[in-house]
């Protein structure tokens, strides 16, 4: 019984795939903050790298892969993909349900991927310092890692309630080089104006950015980057798909639907977007994006023009939004705590190519625990939302006697998280409702544009 | 520049490598705790289901591995092995290192190479479940995870102050279906009569494996595991060993000396073992056991008949020893605080094939930063012993001049350990002196046999 299935080395992508030639519809601009214009390749070279402006506006469908960053991507890819033999038994499904893995990879998501190219192409533009911010500690540790790589110094602002839950990854992120603030943290203008107010606020994804883009701006030799939602984010993860798409090949099959957790945007697009041209070619297939009941950009959000960030000094982007200052619940998938979206994404969501839904994180702690227990991998809270997807997919196919190929992406590990699942074993996770005041309320700050 | 070398599934050994027949000197007999008498397999049935006892003591130098136990291998082996260039650059050694990377598997480290084979053998003895301790909680977790895939019920003893510095090793075990209780607990009569004498005792591996044999012996239909120190354990592990021959064919490369970190010894001999054939067929290679200078068994032990355990209800093995009553100070290589070791390692290094040596922890923890910050992978704290030895072979051959080929096992990643890294950047870690009186006190109760 075959469940693993591997790539070599020699297989390893070559280049990624950028989806814009290929999506439904008009890309719409992105404007600048200050002016509320669109904003020009030059306007975005105080925040990144030519080299990464380029791949964001790109019309290129294949991208070369730089050598530097193939060799480094060799330390853990391919990534491994695995038949789920035992948890379609424990299912009693007929359905067939294929998984990417991620966690092998040393930060154990899969953030690296972007974070790799993203510090190559800002070492060759000559950047010194990235100042990057992070919600669970996946991204930070990423970056962190990269960074350490490329001989450049790491800054990461980190959402303070993480800081306190989430010690181990303040730790990986120290221990590969990088300075880690808390944030809101007195260090920049847009933290210290939001703890005059609110001392004691925990902060948010929002806040985070706010600071880091602030540190970038601010200081001549830093560049920031960003660990999902822009298009070469997602471009640079594209490579899970891609491998996915081979490794299916040998295993003789073709997924019905492909399945991501879905917090800004970068596992999901990975997973998914090599798959989308297939569909525009009339692949019968479906792309399912899961989120947090609890912060449900994709399913309760408005498809509108805001920020990136909290103090508005991110782009903005049209994108699926909460509104740049929803303040999220403290859920554990804490890498899900976005008020917005891809653009990308966000595009395919309207345009009806991706269905999105969003579920409860002790449905997702369920789903966690019945894979680890079947497939022995612990997952990620935040991969447990495509779990739980794959899961309800596999047992609405056993209700209709159908067969169904199911393949949806392990991001990362749990490693780190045990304490949430110390929470769910104890009865102490909280199924927030939908915030639905709260999000009117940030609705109504929306930019005037477009 | 290649620097991960991996083996298809099809090079997974069929068999592992049983050194019992290539020994060098005559093997002493395994001593019966409560007769004083050598042990009789049949002795062991209480503890050991017949297939384990068989293999314990096997005169057959290959035994098969079952199909059921190679295809749970299958989901993360073979183990890849990596060129350390980027280590080597930091070091500016003319050596080249190689390491085996056993943190891929689900558990995060080399322990469910054996635990798997275990739970085998127990699950078609009819056994229903599995009582062991656990010192750091790698192991308690690998035996959690290999039950789990069997449909086996798992109690783990886990040493007091593990249980609390560890917690989310002991959260793993809980997801994976086990119970786990810190030892001394009152579940037993030596965790009990313990407990009387000292409340607050926080336990030792004696100790906990004292409960798990008890909890063993006394319920007919659960068996006792252990993680290390045993023959059998030590034939499973040769698999590292056995990939790693044929991965160093496939770089056109032979070390010149082995290194492994030592606690109870079965990491080690699943990295060495398989090449000592070739050193006494004229090889001149040489391996290293690296232990911690506050347990220091192989260094400042004596070889000698011991219990395995503190209350002495273990067999009696031949081994180094520190005195089965020996408290070793609280160091973060939970897993190398064991006062005895493994009675076929201990043979060897007793006969000069083996070079033991014992460094303290901040050494260590100072060399596994420096991996972390050059080859990306987080080493646990036990495995960062044979980085130290590792490093230091790769600096006396720069300050001589010579080339050299260094292998070392990367036992396990140490992503649940990161509060061990914070002690050690805030300068809280202590290098614990050599505790003399204290080992000279134990030593006095050794038990008169041989």
């Amino acid at each position: 019984m075959q469940s693993k299935i591997l790539l070599s080395e020699d297989q390893l992508p070559k280049q990624w795939y950028n989806i814009i030639p290929d999506m439904p519809g008009t890309m719409s601009p992105v404007i600048h903050p200050g002016t509320l214009q669109p904003v020009s390749p030059d306007d975005l070279l105080p925040l990144f790298p030519m080299g990464l402006i380029e791949q964001e506006v790109s019309q290129e469908r294949w991208i070369d892969i730089p050598e530097e960053v193939r060799e480094i991507y060799k330390l853990w890819r391919p990534a491994p993909m695995f038949r789920a033999h035992q948890l379609e038994k424990a299912l009693g499904t007929p359905a067939k349900i294929y998984y990417k893995y991620e966690g092998v990879s040393p930060a154990g998501s899969h953030k690296p991927n972007t974070a790799v190219p993203q510090a190559y192409y800002n070492k060759i533009a000559g950047t010194k310092r990235i100042a990057s911010e992070t919600g669970a500690g996946q991204w930070g540790s990423s970056i962190a890692l990269a960074c350490q790589h490329f001989g450049l110094e790491c800054t990461v602002y980190m959402v303070k309630v993480s800081y306190g839950q989430k010690p181990y990854r303040k730790s990986m992120m120290q221990l590969w080089g990088a300075d880690v603030f808390p944030s809101p943290s007195d260090k920049t203008n847009a933290g210290r104006s939001i703890l005059e107010k609110d001392p004691d606020n925990q902060g948010s994804l929002g806040i985070a950015i706010s600071e880091a883009v602030e540190d970038a701006a601010t200081h001549e030799d830093t560049r920031y980057a960003l660990g999902s939602v822009l298009n070469h984010v997602c471009m640079h993860q594209t490579i899970i798909g891609l491998e996915a798409k081979e490794q299916l090949k040998i295993a003789g099959d073709y997924p019905d639907v492909i399945i991501g957790c879905h917090g800004g945007g970068s596992n999901f697009a990975g997973i998914a977007f090599p798959f989308i041209s297939d569909k525009a070619n009339g692949k019968d297939i479906r792309l399912l994006a899961m989120e947090p009941a609890s912060c449900p950009t994709l399913t309760k959000g408005v498809y509108a023009f805001d920020y990136g960030d909290t103090a508005k000094m991110a782009p903005i982007s049209k994108m699926y939004t909460l509104g740049h200052d929803f303040m999220p619940p403290g859920i554990h998938a804490g890498g899900l705590r976005y008020h917005g979206a891809s653009p990308l994404v966000s595009q395919l969501v309207h345009e009806g190519v991706v269905e999105a839904r969003a579920v409860p994180q002790t449905a997702c702690f369920e789903a966690a625990v019945l894979f680890a227990r079947t497939e022995s991998i612990i997952p990620a809270p935040e991969s447990s939302h495509a779990i739980r997807g794959a899961i309800d997919e596999a047992l609405q196919a056993k209700e209709e006697g159908k067969e169904k190929t199911i393949l949806f992406n392990l991001s990362g590990h749990g490693h780190v998280d045990m304490a949430a699942y110390d929470a769910y074993f104890a009865n102490q996770l909280e199924d927030y409702e939908y915030p639905e005041a709260a999000i009117q309320e940030s609705l109504s700050h929306l930019p005037k544009v477009g």
